[in-house]
C-alpha cells in the first residue's frame, strides 16, 4: 500500500499545482535557539488550512458519474472549507453538515464557497448523524475528514515540499487531530528520506492518537475539549493509525496554556495568525518538548482559521499572565480622596487605568470599608511590583491580584 | 538623480541578497473583487518591516572610517530594529534612542538584537534632541529614518521584486509617513514601467505628505495623532517630496476606522498581523479609494509590528462594531427574579454572556429600579437584534446599547 500512497502523492502534486497554493517555508529566527527551525506556513493556505489539498485530490479522482452525486460532508470547521472550495473548482454540488454551535465565520466562509449548508442543532456527533442520514437518502459521496487514502495523499504534498524547499531537513513536527495529515506527511518523507524524524503534537486533552499509539491499539477517547478545536478527535483512524504506528517516531503532547502561548508567540514574533489545533507544533519546539539540538527542523503550521472571539481571550490571557494587563482589588476606607489618592500614585509610575470597580460594602470587610478594582495596562511584573509596593507603602490593603 | 538611484537600488538589491527576505506576493481571492490585489508582504520581513532594507543598505554603504564610529538613530519603532539588526550583522556599534513610552515588545525586540538603548522619558522629540546632543559629542554616523539617498534605495529593492514576482502588475499602493518607503518604490517602478501607476495612502491624521503634495511644498503638521504610529511624521523629507512629486500619481488619505478595519481585515482573511502603518495600504483598496477597475494592484504591507495591547483594543473594537460582542444596559425591577429572567431569554437564544453588573439606583431611574449590564458574545446584528426583541417583548425596558 506504501508504494501506491506515494504514487498517489506524486499524482496529487500535479492536481493540485494549479489549485492550492506552494506555502512559504519560513525560518522563524526567534524559534531557531536550540535548532534552527522553519514553519512550513499552511495557515496561509487557500481556506485558511492545508484541509484543501487532500479535498480537492479526493474530488479530482472522484468518476463522472460519482461527481454528479455531489459530495457530503460534515465538519465545523476546516474540511467544511476544504470541501466548499474544491468542489466550486470542480463544479460539483456539495452539501456540508455544520453544528450550528460553530463559529459563524466559519459557517460564513464555507457559504462563500458555494457550499449547501445544513446547520444542525447541537454538536458535532448531532450534525454527523444527520449527514449519514442524508448520505443514504441522496446517494451523495461522503468526503471522508481523514481516514481516506486520497484525502491522506493530499496532505502528503506538503512534505514534498518541504523536502523540495530544505533537503536538509532532520526532522518535521505535524499537528494531529484523526491523523490524516501526519499520516501523508510520514509516508513521504520515510520513503523518501528516512533518516528524517517526524513527531506528532497533540493537546493534552484530546490525546487519542497519543493514546493509541501507547497502548498500540485504536483508543477511543470518552471526551476531548481544546482549545485546538480542529484536532478534537475522540478515535484515529484505521488507515491513519496503521500509518502513524509505522511512520511516526514520537507523538508528544502540550497543554492548553502552551498551545496559547504558541498562538501569541507567532502573532508576536511571526505576524501570523495560527489556530491552536494550528500551533501544536510550534508549542512542542517552544515548549523543548522534541528531544533535537542543532537540527533542521520544520514545524507544519497546518491552519489559521481561529474565531476573532476566541482570539481577543487568547490576547487577554496572555497579556495578563505577562503583566501587560494587571488587576488589582484595593481595601479602601469609604471617605473622601482615597479614590484621588491611587490614582495619583497609579499614574506617577505611569501605567494606564482602562476600567474602575468602586464599592461599597464588599463581603468580608468592615461595614466602613469598601473596595476598589482597577484594572491598568502596565509594562511588565517588575512595573506592576512597583506599582504594588508604592500602595503597599502608602498604607493601601492589596485584597487580590489577578494575574 | 535618478538614475544614479536606480543604479543604486541595483546594488541594494544584491547587498540585501543575503540578509533581507524577498518577502512574497500573495494573492487576496477575497479582496480581488474589483481588481486582482496582491499584497506584498513586508509585515513577514526581518524585524517585522521594510525598514531592514534601506537601514542595512545604507550601513553597508559607510566607510571603514566610519563604521568604527557607530551609528546612531532616533525612533521608537521599526527604524530602530532595521538599525540594530542591520549593525549587529555589520559587526558595528548602534546607539539607539527610544522614547520611554514606547511599547515594551519594541524596545525589547531592538534590545534582542544588541544594540545599546538609550529610553528618554518623554515624546520622539525628547528622544529626538538628545539623539542629536549624543551624536555631536561621540561623532557617530547618524541614520535617517527616510530623507537618505541610500535609505531610500534600499527601500526601492521592494518594486524591483514585485516586477519580477508579476510583470503585468498595473498599479502599485503604498502606504506614507516619511515618504521613502514609496520614493523608493515610485522611482524604479516609474524608470521602468512608467505605465503603472503608483498611489500613496496615508492616515488623515498624519497627512503631511498629501498636504505637501496638494499644496505643492512641504507642509509641516502642528500635530500628528494616529493609530497608523509608524506614519506620524509632522514633515516630510526635502527628497522624499521631491522623488514623490515626480513619481507619484496620487495621494490618498484613510480614517482612523478604515485602518483598524484593515488590520482586522489581514487577519480574518489573510491570516496575517500587521500594524496600523502596515495596513493603510489595503485600507485604501478595501474602501474603495483606488480610482481602478480590472487591473493587477500590489499592496505593501510594510510592517506587522503592532503591539499586543493595541491589537487587543482593534479586536474589541471590531468584536462590537460586527456584533458578536454586545453591550446592552436594562432597566429592572428590584424584586426577585428578575436577573433569572432575562439570563434565560438570552440563554434561548444562544448568546453567551461573559460579563455582568447590577446596580441599584443608578441615576435617572426611580427609587425602586435597578439597572442591569450584560456583555455577551452574539453572532451577528441580526441575532442581537433577536434578543432584544425578546426582551422588550417580555417588557424590559433596555436603557442603551453600546456597539
Amino acid at each position: 500500500m506504501e508504494k501506491e500512497l506515494l504514487q498517489k502523492v506524486y499524482e496529487a502534486k500535479d492536481v493540485l499545482n494549479s489549485v492550492a497554493r506552494k506555502t512559504n517555508l519560513i525560518e522563524s529566527k526567534s524559534l531557531s535557539i536550540k535548532n534552527k527551525v522553519f514553519l512550513k506556513s499552511e495557515n496561509l493556505q487557500l481556506t485558511g488550512s492545508f484541509k484543501l489539498r487532500g479535498a480537492y485530490f479526493k474530488i479530482s479522482k472522484l468518476s463522472q458519474e460519482e461527481k454528479k452525486k455531489g459530495v457530503i460532508a460534515c465538519s465545523a470547521g476546516n474540511h467544511a472549507q476544504g470541501v466548499a472550495l474544491a468542489s466550486k473548482v470542480n463544479k460539483i454540488k456539495a452539501t456540508i453538515f455544520i453544528p450550528a454551535t460553530a463559529p459563524l465565520s466559519k459557517v460564513e466562509a464555507t457559504r462563500s464557497y458555494g457550499a449547501d449548508i445544513r446547520l444542525i442543532d447541537g454538536v458535532y456527533d448531532d450534525a454527523y448523524r444527520a449527514c449519514v442520514e442524508c448520505q443514504k437518502e441522496t446517494n451523495g459521496i461522503f468526503i471522508h475528514p481523514f481516514d481516506d487514502i486520497d484525502v491522506i495523499a493530499g496532505q502528503g504534498t506538503i512534505a514534498l515540499e518541504i523536502l523540495e524547499q530544505m533537503p536538509q531537513i532532520d526532522a518535521v513536527v505535524v499537528p494531529i487531530g484523526g491523523g490524516g495529515l501526519i499520516s501523508g506527511i510520514a509516508s513521504v518523507i520515510k520513503q523518501i528520506k528516512p533518516s528524517c524524524k517526524v513527531y506528532g503534537v497533540q493537546a493534552q486533552n484530546a490525546g487519542s492518537m497519543y493514546e493509541s499509539f501507547k497502548q498500540n491499539k485504536r483508543v477511543e477517547l470518552q471526551t476531548v475539549n481544546t482549545f485546538a478545536d480542529g484536532t478534537a478527535v475522540k478515535l484515529p483512524g484505521d488507515l491513519t493509525f496503521a500509518l502513524c504506528k509505522k511512520y511516526v517516531d514520537e507523538i508528544i503532547t502540550v497543554s492548553e496554556d502552551e498551545i496559547a502561548s504558541a498562538v501569541l508567540y507567532l502573532i508576536e514574533n511571526e505576524k501570523m495568525i495560527s489556530e491552536g489545533a494550528g500551533a501544536l507544533s510550534v508549542a512542542g519546539v517552544l515548549f523543548n518538548k522534541i528531544p533535537l539540538e542543532n537540527k533542521n527542523i520544520a514545524c507544519v503550521v497546518s491552519g489559521g482559521n481561529i474565531d476573532v472571539n476566541i482570539l481577543s481571550r487568547v490576547i487577554n490571557r496572555a497579556l495578563l499572565k505577562t503583566c501587560r494587563i494587571s488587576n488589582l482589588t484595593i481595601e479602601l476606607l469609604d471617605k473622601p480622596g482615597q479614590l484621588r489618592d491611587v490614582s495619583s500614585i497609579i499614574a506617577k509610575y505611569g501605567a494606564n487605568v482602562i476600567r474602575v470597580r468602586h464599592n461599597q460594602g464588599g463581603e468580608g470587610t468592615d461595614i466602613n470599608d469598601c473596595y476598589l478594582k482597577i484594572t491598568m495596562e502596565t509594562r511588565n511584573q517588575e512595573h506592576f511590583e512597583q506599582i504594588r509596593k508604592a500602595l503597599n507603602d502608602s498604607g493601601y490593603n492589596i485584597l487580590s491580584i489577578v494575574q
